[in-house]
């Protein structure tokens, strides 16, 4: 599914105009890109969080060149989902 | 950063009444929750992505009771930053 799919089937249920709904959608998402960026975690309410999550740097091992390798400091986005969420059908 | 929080950003950046964006926000969260329980994948341009991802039975080492035990098929969620959000700050 992506975002007009999804403007379409909320426009379904809301009854509200497209264009209502698609600039509600982007802001929404924005607003939460910015959080991320401040490295701020998400929580939504039975949906679920994004943190961002560092990871150190670290010694790594590349199998094909059978070298060593220094990897340098990262940053990743966990998503999990929220327990209210999960019961229905995803563990 | 929390829902409320969300919606009060948006009705700043957008001027729409907060009780149709915190509409709108249920709304479209519900529509990606719907999606996610079908195991259908979800892909916002500029945000990024949520996939269902299936882990296949296997065994595992409890190392605190020193047992081998069979850990049953799991279903997770992964969320993947789209390339032109990272490019900001978030690697």
């Amino acid at each position: 599914m992506n975002k007009q799919q999804i403007i379409k089937a909320v426009a379904e249920k809301t009854d509200m105009p497209r264009k209502d709904i698609a600039k509600v959608f982007s802001s929404i998402f924005e607003t939460i890109l910015e959080c991320l960026e401040k490295e701020e975690s998400v929580r939504l309410m039975n949906f679920g969080s994004l943190t961002v999550k560092t990871y150190k740097p670290r010694k790594g091992y590349n199998p094909s060149s059978k070298i060593v390798v220094q990897l340098p400091e990262r940053k990743a986005i966990r998503f999990k989902l929220a327990k209210r969420a999960a019961l229905k059908k995803l563990k």
